[in-house]
Formats: structure tokens, sequence, C-alpha cells
């Protein structure tokens, strides 16, 4: 077919609904679900910001099954269920809902029997809608230590060797909890590399990390903790369960930023594009990543490689977009993406992008991300934008509002990450 | 084959070797010439850091023709030819030999008649070395344009409209002069897009820019023109020649980036590895590129996309290093996208890279790029480096330096830009 604007458009906006239905519970949970467990009890845990569909998803494909349990969510995120109870609670920062969430869960799975099965729904947002602070500590010590970490510079793993041990539900200890009822673990991964250990910080996955680990970790940074949690960073003698010693919980990936990538690629074959997935982790600067991507749409165009055209080149996960004193506009990072490409490419003709938070929240606003068209920077200068200039200022969502490019799907319920298509025609 | 540190570090360094052979002419020019001329005289012309170099394996391909003629090639770069005059002149800032060899061309190729031959070795660098003011003009005028032109910032397409309307020999002159002999140019591309208009400004290709243009360039940027350049931008009627006018006139890329990057991909194959090139012209600050890729690189490792490993990623083009504050080290753009690379990377097992520029000289030094193993960031923090540190203060020279993985040539004397190969085992 010969690729028109209004084609190449309709193309990539498809492709970027079918990144969003890939991770929908609604669309992918019931394929991952084990047998109806035929006697037993059913337990529902769970937390995320996509616990509640989660949940819901789970009572449609289980219609007959007398599930019981909790799930805890961002405030906003409920939708309606039958048979699972929906907590709300405050994200990032915990508060008194995530706490009697948590405790919740644990009480859920409390007394089990091995006749019984215990479905855990994890996704994005679990660690801080499930705070459940281990013997001796309050939520404000962990606050407290969360704080120091975050300033200190360690990493995302250091990080949670020491939150998994100031924890009571954390780092494998729901799945202990729940012993000697079968887990099934079902979980949507946002995260770079995809680790079950760092989704919610792995409630119900085995914990490699340990007590000493975590001493030592706040030794080399020079953190004082409160008394409370370097008291607690001394119990050795109740450590999280370790690798190999949960034989009955099973882990499950549903929806994965690769999954979303892969069913964008089936989808761009019945559309006639060759599909070349690059990778769904991507990171750098969000314009520097466009600037990048260009020059391989580019070469797509002049030399059929990495591609040959009709093609459209795929990607996934996170960029970064350093705020700097001359910021004041509004964006995220799939349009600042996609300003930097749109820089970078300046109107060469057959190239047609689209980027999109897969939860439908790019940045701050309802803005999910936006389109980009061979002529949007004419079409932009003539609405009196200067793409340079909105890029330094990081007002990307005005820039492509000014042409009426944006997508806005409203909060999606789930999120695997970032994803980016560019068409070359 | 199973990927040893050693079979991986050969592998890439017989890629970069394949690139740079590539792009020699010593290796690629003779395919490219035309047949031998029954009679009439040849006559030998050109400009460039390659030039002599060109002249040199335009000889050994034609040991018994009567060849006479001139190139002009940057100081040092100069090689033993015997029937070829090679001239040295400055870059990037012309002095008299530059002068004095534009002036030696354009003598070269006058009262030629229609059995003669003129060969034009042009390569990166003959704008610089081939200065012949139009008439009226003096070198000084064209600096002095040149350095506002610089300033107001003007594109290179833009500067290249004013250039050649102040120039004897660029936009298409040197061939008009040669009229009516055929004109047979083999050229070594170095800059994006590969465009004939642009290496050494096209003297031998038609230019579709006008005076009009030229003038209006001024304008617009507010440009305060010596007189007499105001003067000879008011020169109608003396236009360059314009595309259709130089029949005799025939243009043959014998290197260029993306002839490298294919090089190697067929090498690469018998080494075992599936080579994906990403695109000839990436673009962006080295270190990002690097994070850019690294994500790249980890899809391959951990999801078979891209490509399946064992396999290379190869790219070419030229990134950019931005000089802050804190820069006091020694380092180019090919060291500094490894280290951008290796931080990203943070020795996951399995991938090796190499960068380096096929001119020979990464940065300012004699240093042509440098290798990365999984264990690069492990043995420099042995050596005592910090790879961010020395990141943030461009001392990528010193970072590679410190484990013994840079990689010297010696200047090749040839030029297809930077390439980039990340072996994936």
């Amino acid at each position: 077919m010969a690729w028109t604007d209004s084609t190449a458009r309709n193309a990539l906006r498809t492709l970027f609904d079918t990144a969003v239905a890939a991770a929908d519970p609604r669309t992918v949970l019931a394929a991952h679900l084990p047998p109806k467990p035929a006697r037993g009890r059913v337990i529902v845990v769970g937390g995320g910001k996509s616990a509640a569909l989660m949940a819901a998803a789970l009572e449609d494909a289980w219609p007959d099954v007398a599930l019981e349990g909790t799930v805890v969510t961002r405030y906003g995120h409920a939708v309606p269920t039958q048979r699972i109870e929906v907590i709300e609670a405050s994200h990032p920062v915990p508060d008194a809902n995530s706490q009697k969430g948590a405790q919740r869960l644990l009480e859920r799975v409390k007394g089990l029997t091995k006749d019984d099965l215990v479905i855990a729904l994890m996704s994005g947002g679990a660690s801080a809608l499930l705070a459940a602070p281990a013997p001796g500590l309050t939520l404000a010590d962990k606050q407290a230590i969360n704080k120091a970490l975050l300033a200190c510079g360690a990493n995302i793993t250091e990080m949670n060797a020491v939150r998994k041990h100031l924890s009571a539900i954390k780092g494998g200890r729901l799945a202990a909890a729940a012993a000697p009822a079968r887990v099934v673990t079902l979980a949507i991964s946002d995260v770079p590399g995809d680790d079950p250990a760092v989704i919610g910080s792995g409630p119900t996955v085995p914990d490699a990390t340990t007590f000493a680990d975590a001493r030592a970790l706040i030794a080399r940074y020079g953190i004082t903790a409160p008394p409370a949690v370097a008291e607690r960073l001394t119990q050795d003698r109740d450590e999280t369960p370790k690798p190999g010693s949960l034989p009955l919980a099973e882990f499950r990936m549903i929806a994965t930023p690769m999954m979303a990538l892969e069913a964008m690629a089936a989808k761009a074959r019945t559309l006639g594009l060759a599909p070349l997935i690059l990778g769904d982790a991507l990171e750098g600067e969000a314009a520097q990543v466009g600037t990048v991507l260009a020059g391989i749409a580019r070469s797509v165009r002049a030399h059929g490689h990495p591609s040959k055209p009709p093609a459209v080149l795929l990607s996934g996960g996170e960029t970064t977009v350093t705020m700097t004193g001359a910021a004041n506009g509004k964006g995220g990072r799939n349009t600042t993406f996609l300003l930097g490409l749109a820089i970078a490419l300046d109107g060469v003709p057959g190239i047609w992008a689209c980027a999109g938070d897969t939860d439908g929240i790019d940045g701050m606003d309802e803005i999910a991300g936006a389109l980009l068209t061979p002529d949007t920077l004419v079409r932009a200068k003539a609405a009196g934008r200067d793409a340079r200039a909105d890029l330094g200022r990081l007002d990307s969502h005005g820039f492509f509002g000014s042409v009426g490019d944006l997508i806005v799907t409203g909060p999606t319920l789930t999120n695997v990450n970032d994803i980016r298509a560019i068409l070359i025609a």
C-alpha cells in the first residue's frame, strides 16, 4: 500500500492501542491462570496501580469460583469488584491505608491449608501501596530510612535489600505466611529486566539478600539509621525466605514491556510493516534518545538498514527528562522524546512516529503521548511554536498540543512503561 | 563457537580493521576506475586529506598510463607518488598553499579536448584545501565571510551556498573549466547523507543554489559582508553550473560510511556473528549514544531483539562531545561513547564493544579508539579510575589507557568517519 499521512497516523495509533491492550489484565490475565482448584479456598491478594483491574479480570475469568481476598491500589485506581475487596492507598509515599492494606493481606493468608490456592496480583507501585513495618518499627522509621537511602546514591537493588529486611510482607514474607497453601503470582512488569523480586519488592518472591547485606550497605553509605531500624537490622534469626525455600510459590508474568512490543510487532505485520524491536528498556535523556533513533530511522529510509521500508522501529523503556532552570512548560518523557526526534528528523519525508506511556499519563497531565508527522515542524511553526525553544523550556505538551497531535487515552489502569514506534514508509 | 574475552577482542579488532580497509583507496579505488582511455591525455586533480593516498592508488592501478596532474592534501598527509604532483596545504584554515593548489588544478584542466579524461580525487577536507577566491576577491575576504557564517548559526547547506558563489573552483566550476573533457570524480565520503555536492563543496558537481540564494542568506542572518564580497554576490551572469549542465561529469563514491559498515557486516558473518547495521549517520551526545545502544545490546542478550546472539550491532556517523567547565582530560567522540556505554552496561557479561575514528585520530591524540570488555569497569577501578568521574571530566583516553585497551593505528590517510561495533555473545 502507499502510505499517506492518514494511513500512517492510523497505523501508529493502532500500534499504541495494541500495546495498551497487551498490558490490559482483562485481555491477558485469564490465559495465565492455573486450573481452577478442585477443593480448598481461593484467596486473592495483591497490590499495585493495576491491582483492582487485575482483581476484576480475575472475577470475570472465574465467575463461578468463591473468590475471597483483598488488593490495594492507588487512590483513584479502584474499579468495581464483586467478591474481592479493594483498598485504596497513597502512592508514591505510603499512608495509613498502605499499612492497613498490607496488614489485611497478611491476615487473608493466615491459617491456610495445602488444599488452598493463593493468587497474588502484583503490578508497579505495590512497594509503596503495601507498607508493613517489621516488628518494632513504625511507618515513620521506614520513611526516614527510605529518605536517607534515596539521598545517599544507593541503587534500586541496594535500597530493596534494606527495605526487604525492614518489612513484614516484602522479600517473600507474604508467600511464607501463606504456607502450606500454593501461591501463584500473576504480575505486570514496568521495570527494566522484569525481575520478579523488584516488582513491589517481591512479597511472594524469595530474597537473595541478607540482614548482613543490609547492614553493610547502611555502613558503606554512612547512613545514620533510626535506633529501631538499626536494632531491626540485627535480627538475623528472622531472615527473609531464601531462593529455594518457597517451593509452593510460582511466578507468572502476564504483561511486560517486551510482550507489549511483540504484540505491536505482530500487529505491524498485519498492517504491511516490517517490525524491528530495538529493545524493551532503552534509557537515556529523552531528547537524545530521539536524536539517536532519528539516525536509525534515516538509515532505514536511505539504505534499508537495519530494516527495509515500509518498516516500524519499536522500543520500550523509560527515558529521563532532566529538569533545568529554563524549564517552564509542561511535558513528559514521551513528548520530549518526540520533540528531540522531530528536530533531528527535520521534516524528512516518509517518517511518522508515536510515543506514549502505556499508563496513559506522560508526565503530570492526562496526556498519554503524541504523534509526529513529516510536517509537524512546519505546522507547529505556523502555530507560532519554535521546536528548539519548546525543547529548551520543556514544553513538549504545548508543542504537540499546538498542532492537535496529542494522544489522550485517560488512565489505563495498567503499565508496561513507555512505548515508541517510528514508521518509515 | 564459544566466545571468550580473547576471541571477542580479536573479532572486534578485525571488524575495525575491516572498516579502515574498506575506506582505503589502495583497496577500493581500482574497481571504480573507468576503462583506460584509448587516446587523449589523462589529467588527475583532487583535494582532501586522502588525496595523496588516492593519487598513489591510481598510479598503482594504472602503472602504464601517462598520468599528469596535481592533488592538494593536508600537511603531513602526503605519500610518495611518481607521476602526480602532491601539494600540502593547511586545514581547516586555508593558507597560501591552498590557493596555489587550487590555481594549479584550474591550470591543469585548461585547454583539454574531448578525447581527454580528467580524474578528480575528492575526500574530506577538500573545501579548505582548495581555496580559489572568485575574481575580485582575496583569501582574506573569504575568511572574513566564513567567520561571519560560522558565527551566525547558518547550517552547512546555507554556508555552502554562499561559499560556492565566492569561489572559482567550487560548485562545479572545476568540471566546467575542464570542458570538453570527460570528468570522472572518485570520492570518499565522511559526511552524513553522502551528498556529492557537500564533499569539498563539489568542485565537479552541479550546484542547485544561486547568487540570489546567497544574497538572501546574507540578508536573513544580518551579515555585514566585506565590500568585495557584496559586489561579487551581484554577478548573476557568472552563475555556477546548474544541475543538468555538466553532462560530461560523472561522480562515483568509492568509500562511504555505509560501504565500510557493509564490509564489516560481511566480515562479521564469516566470524559467526549476525550483523545488524543500525545506521551510517547516528548523531547525539557521545555518552548518551552509549546509553541508548547499551539498551539495544541488553535487549539482544535478554530477548533476541533486534538480533539473536551471537550478534554484532554496527553503526557509523559522528557523535558530539559538548565541552563543559569540568573537562580537564583527554578524549574523543569514540572513547567518550564507549565510556557512556560502559557505565550503562555496568559489567553485564557477554557484551564487548569497540569504537574508533577510521582516520585513526579520535580527538587530538593519535588514538583511533578503544575496546570495551565486560570487566573494563572492574579493571579500571583496580587501576584507580572512576568511570563516572572520568566521563564528567571527559578523560576517556585516560580511562581506557589505564586498562591498556586503546586502539592505536596511526593516521590512516582516509576517513569514513566513526564506526562502532557491539558484540553480544
